[in-house]
C-alpha cells in the first residue's frame, strides 16, 4: 500500500540520508521541504546514515565522517527542528546492527540478489562479485533502522520501494516466528516532486559528477552553476524556437520560481522564439540567489558552532536508542534469548 | 603461523561453542580438555554462540535458545572454572555486531564464496543460493568476536583455518587503514587430539544423527551408545581376526583409556582372534561410564539451580561487554566515527 498524501492521522515517520556528502537542491525539492512539512504533524526520526555510508566507502571513510555534521547543518538550516523532529545517527545506535544480525538470518543471498535497486547499484558502480558484503546486504539494514523505530510511513522515491518490500517481508517473518504483531509493517510516502535534473541534464545529481548544486553554494557557485545549465542545444540564437523539455533551466523554474504564471509565459516566449537563454538563467540564478541565500547563512552558523551540532545530534540519538532497544529487547524475545 | 603446543607466554584465547545442542564426547577430546588445561596459563574466553547458532536455525530458534544453559553446564562440569575463564553470551555483546557490519564493508561476496570450510557447509546443508545471509557471511561474525577480544591464539581443528585467515585479512586491513596496530591478528592452536568418530562410523557426531554421546548422557543412554558401536563388520565370531581400522571400540578406547598398554594389548588379541565385541564394548563402557558419572552428576546440580548458572553467564559477559566496547571505540575511530 503506498499513498501520496500526508496522512490525516499522526503516524512514526522515518527518513534519512547517506552521509556522504552534502545535501543539495535535488535533496530540497524531493525530501526536505516534505520533511519541514511532515515534522508539526507526525513523530518523525531522521536517520544520519553514517554506517550505510560505509557500505561502499569503507576505503575511503573521510568522506562519511566528514560529511555528517554537513548533512545535520542542512536539516537545520532548511528548517528542520529539533524540538519537533528527532535527528539521529546510524552508528551510535548500536540496536540497529544487532537487529541486522538476527534479520540476516532470515533473507537468502538470492533474495538479496534480486532486489532491482540494489541490482542497478552494483551495474553502475560496477562492482560484480567483488561488491561488498555490507553493500549487498543493506536492505537488511535498512529493514532494521525502519522496523526499529516502529516506522508506519517511510518517504520514498519510486527507486526505493524495493526497500519497503523487503522490509515488509522481514516484518512478516518475525511476526510469523513470534505468532503475533511484534514489529510493524510501513507503507511508502511517494513524493509528489519529479526528480530534479542535474544541471547538465544527464545524471541523478552527485557531488562527484560536479552537477548538483549543494545547499551551502556560494552566490559565485551558484551563479557558475546555472550559467553551465544544460538547454536547448539547438537553441543557438535568440530568435531561434526553443525546446522546453530537457531544458535544465526550466525544470528548475518550475521546481523554484514561486510565480508559475510567469513560468508558462516564459515558457511559451521560448517557445515561439525571442527569449535567450542568458535571460531565463538570468531570472533562474535570480530565483536561487534568493532561495538558498537564508539558507547558506543558517548553515554556515551552525557550521560554525560545531558542539551546539554535535550536542543535537548526541540529544536525538539518545531518544532513538532508549527507543530501538526496546524493539531489539523484543526482536531477541522472539530468538528466546532474553535470558538476562 | 600456527602452533600445536600450548605457548609458555601468556595468551588472550577466544573459543567457544554453537549454542544447537548439549556438548559431547568429541567436544570433550576435542576441546574442552584443552580448555581447562589453558586456562591457569592464558587468560581465556568462552563464547556461547547463540547469534551464530542462529545463522541456520532462525526457524528453530527454540534449538538455540534452549540449549544455552545446557553448555554453560557442561563447561562448569569438566572444570572449565569461571573465575579462570570468561564465559560469555554472544548475544549480550552488542559491540560484536557492530563490528560485523563495519568489517561486511571491507569483504566481498566473491572472498566469502570461496571460504572452502562454507562452501562444505553449504553444499552439506543443502543451500545452494537460498542460504541466508546471516550463513555465508558468519565469517566475517567470528572475526569480530576473535579480534574483539583482541585474541591472540584461538584453538581450532584444521576445517577451521580458513576462519583465522579471514579475520587475519579484516585486521589487517582495519590497520593498514589506521595507519597502525589497532587489531591484532592471531594464530591457530591446533588440537593434538584427532577428531572423535561417531558412534556409527560414518559422520562427524551431531545430536540430530543420533550417533554422539552426550556429557550428560544417562547410565543407560551410555551404555545403548557403547552397544550399538560400529566394530569391524567381518569379525563375526570371537575368534575371527579382527580389524582395528575404523573400529570406533578401539578408537575410543584410545581416546579414554587411562591404561594404553593395557589396549595395546587388546588390540593384538583382537587382530589375532579371540577377543570379541561384547568384551571390548564392556571395557570401554565401563570405562566411560567412570569418566562420564561424575560429570553427569556436576551437570545435573548446576542445571538444578539456573539462577547461578545465568548469573556466571552475566557476571561474564558484563567482563566482555568492558572488553568489547574499548575495541569497537577503536574501530569506530578509524572509520572517523567517534563524534560523541
Amino acid at each position: 500500500m503506498q499513498t501520496t498524501q500526508t496522512e490525516t492521522q499522526s503516524e512514526t515517520i522515518l527518513t534519512g540520508d547517506r552521509a556522504t556528502g552534502p545535501l543539495h537542491l535535488g535533496h530540497y525539492v524531493g525530501s526536505l521541504q516534505q520533511r519541514v512539512a511532515l515534522q508539526s504533524i507526525h513523530q518523525q526520526t531522521i536517520l544520519v546514515a553514517d554506517m550505510q555510508g560505509l557500505t561502499d566507502n569503507a576505503h575511503q571513510p573521510e568522506k562519511v565522517s566528514s560529511n555528517i555534521l554537513n548533512v545535520v547543518a542542512d536539516y537545520l538550516a532548511v528548517g528542520i527542528d529539533p524540538q519537533q523532529t528527532t535527528i539521529c545517527l546510524q552508528s551510535q545506535l548500536p540496536a540497529l546492527a544487532e537487529l541486522t544480525m538476527y534479520y540476516s538470518n532470515l533473507v537468502s543471498i538470492a533474495r538479496l540478489e534480486r532486489n532491482p535497486t540494489v541490482k542497478n547499484e552494483i551495474h553502475s558502480k560496477g562492482f560484480g562479485r567483488s561488491i561488498p558484503a555490507g553493500f549487498l546486504t543493506y536492505p537488511i539494514s535498512q529493514a532494521a533502522d525502519i522496523s526499529a523505530f516502529r516506522a508506519t510511513l517511510v518517504p520514498v522515491g519510486d527507486d526505493q520501494l524495493p526497500m519497503l518490500e523487503q522490509t515488509n517481508e522481514i516484518v512478516r517473518k518475525i511476526n510469523s516466528l513470534a505468532g503475533g504483531e511484534v514489529l510493524l509493517e510501513c507503507r511508502a510516502l511517494l513524493s509528489n516532486a519529479p526528480r530534479l535534473p542535474s544541471t547538465d541534464g544527464k545524471n541523478k545529481m552527485s557531488k562527484s559528477m560536479g552537477n548538483a548544486i549543494n545547499l551551502g553554494a556560494s552566490e559565485q557557485e551558484l551563479r557558475a552553476a546555472v550559467k553551465s545549465m544544460y538547454t536547448d542545444p539547438n537553441h543557438l540564437r535568440v530568435d531561434d524556437l526553443g525546446q522546453i523539455e530537457g531544458n535544465v533551466v526550466f525544470t528548475y523554474l518550475d521546481a523554484f520560481h514561486p510565480d508559475h504564471a510567469y513560468v508558462a509565459q516564459l515558457k511559451e516566449q521560448y517557445q515561439r522564439g525571442g527569449l535567450g537563454d542568458g535571460t531565463t538563467k538570468k531570472i533562474l540564478e535570480e530565483c536561487l540567489q534568493e532561495l538558498l541565500k537564508p539558507i547558506r547563512e543558517r548553515r554556515q552558523r551552525y557550521l560554525d558552532d560545531k558542539a551546539q551540532l554535535i550536542e543535537i545530534l548526541r540529544l536525538g540519538s539518545q531518544i532513538a536508542q532508549d527507543k530501538t532497544e526496546q524493539v531489539l529487547i523484543d526482536v531477541r524475545g522472539v530468538f528466546g534469548l532474553n535470558l538476562f
